[in-house]
């Protein structure tokens, strides 16, 4: 298990689909940030299940709690907890799924890695663990709004086959986004795909999509090469996410069939200093922000639980039908988005607040005699 | 800065493209394993620049020198650090190329995170970087293939628009990569590859390109939920490769157009244990490996320098002409192939040693009394 | 703030004298482990305040809740989320106590660092921090006990100037040390501490004291050169315990007297293999444990919150006399004895952890071709 | 093995006894510090063995090389290597010492953990790997001083049962400490010190002794609460510096003894703002320093290589007599010297660097609308 996240800001999330709570404890957010159950409470909304009749008919109201770290709601520099009291703690009654593993979900490798398992829903591996990330990235996305007035939008930009048109990265925003409970902003498309969801969801099948994040207003100089370069913890964050099979950043996979002199983004006088023509970098260039906008996409495979019968074999190996029962998302993407925007937050604020960390010190360097 | 990678296995890599040496120290390589030179050297010839007519004319010998951790070609388990000499150790001589930030390079970003760069060559953001994690991969890979008898195959899968036929994950090895210096194991395609890269080269142009890789026999278990995933941890590693792009795991992308009741990959008695028909998956459910084939792609922009003029702006804002010297790779992905294994086994090897730790608790724990 | 401590076996605690709780999230036990919440009680009652009238009057319950990472009374290898809720939740009213920073106190030096304090009580500099340590340190005990058989057992060595006299290692337990309030297991020497208590506690006073642990059937070779040697992780768990004030191991400052000659440890053939006739080394030569106990020293300043009137100065530096209200202990070092326990088995169960790692890959090393 | 230390300021080293070389890569050090190896060697000098009669008599240049990080004098804020070559390298014959584990030294725990131990010299163990510490705290300390005008300065307070008068924190200077080989600034002990040092070494045996060290010009506000304290964070640094075996700092063990009316410092008004008229904090109260001086004081344990006759036994746990050849310090303190400020500095660079990461934040924070 590894829960934590982040070097400086550093959240250590926990909580399966059937406890107590889920939540995360934060460790390293800065003193006097004005902070209320509110602030958090939005995005946790955008990511719950039974938003509309697209998603699972679950209920589940996810209140979010701070246990710690504010007072008079101003942060005080110490952990800040945060807690989802699960409605539903039913741990199972170890009934028939407990002897076959649903084809392409966790049962099999969490048996493999721990040699047991929640008894029922999908424990750790649950969607419901994005709750800590949610929550935590809400308090990052703020100080980040604070410091630097940086936005992070994301949207559904395809959901099986049909894909959305390019949007505007300059405009878009979250009241756009929430237009239609598809979180799609291309209206000419969405009706098909509401109706492919129904479609699947009637049928007992699932399908994936992609969604899409654009970070504007980001300071040039973020990011930490090698390892950590800006791009790489993008990465990381975005295929930590459930579901997750992708991600390309700016020109991604179709910029690889561009020859350099097409893709290359030359620079020109703008406003506020340097900047470049086109954007084909995706606001990123040797792992280090350039003050370009960012843009990434995630590729979301289709939801694994279906109801449809499938043939595979239990876990002694014998062949056998699973008809899986309960109430499960036909596609996740409208649900992901806020999930992205929050581990979009989460990169951002530790790498932001590791380059102040160096920037502070850079006066001081000035006035040096040099060799 | 964050040239540090692993959590058991760690390694800190070091150099610009024109100091005195590049190289890496790790920490944490169990002690007892056989290790030389040679041990490395073969998988840093395969990076080395200079190979081939469709590579860099630059030659860089890249010899490397075991400095501490091992004593009678035994390692000892203390840090081993491994060092390059850069034969070419020119700063420069802050000419032309100061003023202006070479497009898509990160030049500009460079200087806006450290108010200072290199003076010639790319500095820390150069492909020589990567001598570090190369060196360090072959010493992870060794370890792995002892204990897993694990094996890491990547290869070319395309350059620019030119796409390799798909390739049997189950019998690819190095060697049938080997077999042209494209290290495309299609040889239907090789002669189109090289033609239009020999192509770019002439016409002081550039071209992306992907690099494909598989990992056999690995255990199942791997993969450290919720933010170091197995794939999470694989796409950190893979953007963190200079010019990469994008990554992709299983079905990737073109996943998200199925339906889950075609992606979903059913469970049947294998040889060894349970296995999985299909491998959408790419080998990981839930973030933990399921013992079947790992696979992902990855994606590398064409190189930003290219020798054609360019139109661009210099630091001040002014409108330039830069015409680029020096010898340029028209295509990164053959030497890439190496770095891609590399970065894999770095992945890879700190992920089992993490596991083994709690495997090691485990039969105690079987006798306990339970509530 | 850094509230995490471990690399394997990693805690991050929560919680504020006047929060809505306090607590940890345990990530990385390993699963399969019995755990339920009597577990976890007996040492948090051990630390609690209230006990008897040598300690502070005020009564806090401390009840511990498992939130996650169990089910049906076994750990999952999720992580472990444990609450305990404060019953006193009264943030203040800022009043005078407000414009004065208590001598010896942390009122000061966290304004100085987060520019806000908690506006009454210690925040999180109380002594209710240390709830999230015992908690976890419990269940890193029970592991360490299970798979070694390992025994850490502290006990109080001096309250003031009255030392106790030398303990066996070998033989004390937790029942001997408990059985007086002092935890102190001189029966000569308790009375005239309780009496030395009771006078401090009449005239508003307060004393410092030492808690001595020793930890029993340590297994040779846990410890990390360099930086991570056993008794630099045990010295740095042991300062992060409020009030402390100093750390010795083995032989200690006194053993700076000694000549090498009589401090060296000979070796010997013991029923278990080799062995040391003396043990000026504390159980660890380099960093690294020889299977002899380990032992150690906490020094304890006297507590810093005293009800008897004191000369200093407020925020603006005019000169104030503070007399301080509120129930404390006038000698924390009872109380100490569980934390000092929990920290100490949180070093043990990570050391233990990483070694283990390396040792599962030693068989497979053996077979090797050498050079 | 952890041979890596700090947060932001990260050192990883290297080398054994009888490698090629020892040293240090540091990631994360801020560009446009000038550095060069002048600014290193100075600090190594002072480590150096062979320095004076009372040390060992073994010449060891210990001449630096910078590696990678800097250009024209100037630190990139690329990884910075530094390295010093082993003029012996010659692992050993596998001799008597082989079957013999030296008593109280590190050859027995290296065998217990890694199965393997260097042939000769104490590999990893050995006085040489502070060759990194030294090299990489020397940075540091240079940072330190340019932006806050901190002095470290460690002298020697006692050499076995010697122990030098009371030193005055706020003018102690290298200066002053170097005045004499034995590095204590107490004129009217130094020459019983060399006395009993050239006894002992006369006589094969060896003596401990103690290193003091104070810190002035620190900032208030440095020290990450809980588990990494600045006392913490100190107590660690210095227990993993070879044969240490205690750390106090302020009143220590002689502060448990006192009442905490007599302990406590009140505040007063000081030319700069509030300040303490006693210090027996030592600069720090709830793990944060308060703008004071620093100070704290360091066991050495007597060496345990001693040319005496020693009865011990051998691995097989036959009896034998051992007697070690060699040359060895009888006294290591005055070597300790500039390791123990070097420790130090590498501890405040990192809590320094996190500091302002989050004080860089705090105006944003401020214009915020309360709740």
């Amino acid at each position: 298990m590894s829960s934590n996240f982040g070097t400086l800001f550093r959240v250590s999330t926990f909580g399966e689909s059937h406890c107590k709570s889920v939540g995360v404890v934060i460790d390293g957010c800065p003193s006097g940030l004005a902070l209320v159950e509110s602030d958090i409470q939005t995005q946790l909304d955008r990511r719950r299940p039974g938003q509309s009749k697209i998603t699972t008919d679950r209920k589940e109201k996810d209140q979010v709690q701070i246990l710690s770290g504010t007072e008079h709601g101003i942060t005080l520099g110490s952990p800040i907890a945060l807690k989802v009291d699960n409605l539903d703690q039913r741990p199972g009654d170890y009934g028939d799924m407990e002897s076959i593993p649903r084809p392409s979900h966790a049962d099999y490798t969490y048996m493999a890695k721990y040699g047991i398992k929640a008894s029922s829903g999908g424990g750790r591996s649950s969607a419901r663990e994005t709750i800590g990330t949610v929550s935590s990235g809400a308090v990052a996305e703020k100080l980040l709004k604070i410091k630097y007035g940086m936005e992070i939008v994301a949207w559904v930009s395809s959901v099986g086959p049909l894909e959305a048109a390019p949007v505007d990265h300059q405009t878009i925003t979250r009241e756009v986004v929430d237009q239609t409970d598809l979180r799609c902003p291309d209206p000419a498309i969405v009706e098909q795909m509401r109706a492919l969801i129904m479609e699947l969801k009637e049928g007992g099948d699932s399908t994936g999509g992609t969604v899409s994040c654009v970070l504007r207003e980001v300071p040039g100089g973020l990011g930490e090469p090698v390892y950590e370069k800006l791009e790489a913890k993008l990465a990381q964050a975005m295929l930590a996410i459930p579901a997750t099979k992708g991600f390309e950043i700016g020109s991604g996979f179709s910029g690889t069939r561009l020859r350099g002199s097409e893709h290359n983004d030359p620079f020109v006088l703008k406003e506020d200093g340097l900047g470049t023509v086109s954007n084909n970098s995706g606001g990123i260039q040797g792992g280090i922000s350039n003050g370009e906008s960012i843009y990434f996409r995630v590729a979301f495979k289709p939801p694994a639980t279906i109801s449809q019968p499938q043939q595979t074999a239990d876990y002694q190996g014998s062949s056998v039908t699973l008809e899986a029962k309960g109430r499960h998302d036909p596609c996740v993407v409208p649900r992901a988005v806020s999930i992205v925007e929050s581990m979009a937050a989460l990169v951002m604020i530790d790498m932001a607040m590791r380059q102040e960390a160096r920037l502070a010190l850079r006066p001081s360097l000035q006035g040096q005699e040099r060799p």
